[in-house]
């Protein structure tokens, strides 16, 4: 699909996107819902597990009375392939403030058999009902101008096999964050970038569910090679984002027993913090 | 039950234990288990967050083919109360490596309807079958040692009403962290302290699910009254703990439209990072 690489000739808008299109569900019947998982959102071969996350985002905001995501957790079961799907949805509970679902993502394996690809449980609300009062202690992440910072565009391809998400992001890495690409490593557990869509379309709550799983893993800079597949992720949307491209601090503390955890905290351009996460995901070890 | 309050003569182990018969639950039919949730383990009236996620994390234990609680994700639902209850649990998927369950506890209200309290998703596995590399950069909290911290029965108790709970944990905390309790909180969202069972019972990955959420509420040292119910709670159990007692941190970095997030670290005696967990609690602002 090259003509998601070109520049749009006007900016897309939430609601008309590639993005709004390609995690649009279709209702079946009530709580079921038919999409077809999008090519243009694979990396190195598999779905992003961050689109996935707004697909089944958007499945619950129609299921359930609240619109706006609070937190998702999502277990992660098998690897999901671009192509035909149906999300399962069963409201757990409706209250004034939050309402919880649940939601189920499906594909038919080659045996015609129905395979669970993510299972996730979320409670939903209303963002904009939320009282205006920030007491955050949390600081911006420091990343430099976004003309300083390098995109996939910028070099050769620093991951084998690069993929057809990254024609569809705005993606500037902190320099800082890059030595990985470069066969040095930093040996810290961080990764940060300007992340945006390529078609200029402004962030809204699903497209944060994207944001926090949109970055290469901070095992490249700890000298990891090789995918590290997600078992849970967590996100909390905090607010509604402002236009404007996000900042988006992902961090490992703990590099262990072959697994890791990864932080990520999502910035808007108003200095808020929107979205954090945190990732369970399996390393291989070399 | 004063007797728990009192030094045993001979400390309780891992299996025989109160925390071991008050998280114990009855096989009633395949994945369908009863409990009696006992009144031990309450705070302010209502039954412990973590003493339940120990029960359903003690029921999928016996439902899935893996032993190890590796992610937990519970969505608190409604307020649970001491008594009778059923945990119905299923096996989501069956690995090699991790298995997948969910878990929903309910009790029966006034009108004999059955309530939903949690519900569940999370993935096990066997720590013990884990590679010894540790790559970690986390450091362990800087708490004094516990001869200069301070537990309940050291002062006038700091919260009203105080609960059950207290007599069954040795939980001794950073004077750094107690401002709250002395009418002037520090304004960070730190809480630091060690944690045991009052029993002397070690731990091991189910009381580890009682230790993310035992600590006071952060929201306390950020000058907030009233409790800080939890929405959504989600614990990664990342390595066996030592025996002897944890050292527990919580920090909150982002309090803001009325929720916040508390994200905990357990160290044990062998300076491992055993557990990390990340809550989205609701802030009752004043």
């Amino acid at each position: 699909m090259p003509e998601a690489a070109s520049a749009p000739a006007l900016r897309a808008t939430i609601g008309d996107s590639e993005f709004d299109r390609d995690t649009a569900v279709t209702p079946r019947e009530p709580g079921v819902y038919d999409i077809d998982l999008s090519a243009g959102w694979t990396i190195i071969n598999a779905v992003n597990g961050g689109y996935l996350l707004a697909v089944l985002g958007r499945a619950l905001a129609d299921t359930l009375p609240h619109a706006d995501p609070f937190t998702l957790s999502a277990h992660y079961l098998t690897a999901s392939q671009p192509g035909p799907a149906v999300v399962r949805t069963q409201t757990v509970r409706t209250g004034r403030t939050l309402s919880t679902g649940q939601a189920s993502l499906f594909q038919t394996d080659d045996q015609g058999r129905e395979v669970e690809r993510i299972r996730l449980l979320a409670s939903y609300g209303d963002l904009g009902a939320l009282p205006d009062d920030v007491r955050t202690s949390a600081e911006p992440p420091a990343i430099p101008p976004m003309d300083q910072c390098f995109g996939p565009e910028d070099g050769p391809a620093p991951v084998d096999g690069s993929s057809a998400i990254m024609d569809r992001l705005m993606l500037k890495l902190d320099p800082s964050t890059l030595g990985w690409a470069l066969g040095k490593p930093s040996g810290k557990g961080e990764m940060r970038a300007w992340f945006g869509l390529a078609d200029g379309r402004d962030h809204d709550p699903l497209s944060l569910l994207l944001a926090v799983d949109a970055l290469p893993p901070t095992a490249f800079e700890l000298g990891l090679k090789g995918w590290v597949p997600t078992v849970e992720l967590t996100v909390h949307v905090r607010s509604r984002p402002a236009p404007g491209p996000l900042r988006v601090s992902i961090t490992t503390r703990n590099l262990a027993g072959g697994f890791l955890e990864e932080d990520a905290e999502v910035w808007d351009s108003a200095d808020r913090l929107v979205a954090q996460s945190r990732q369970l995901a399996r390393a291989r070890l070399g």
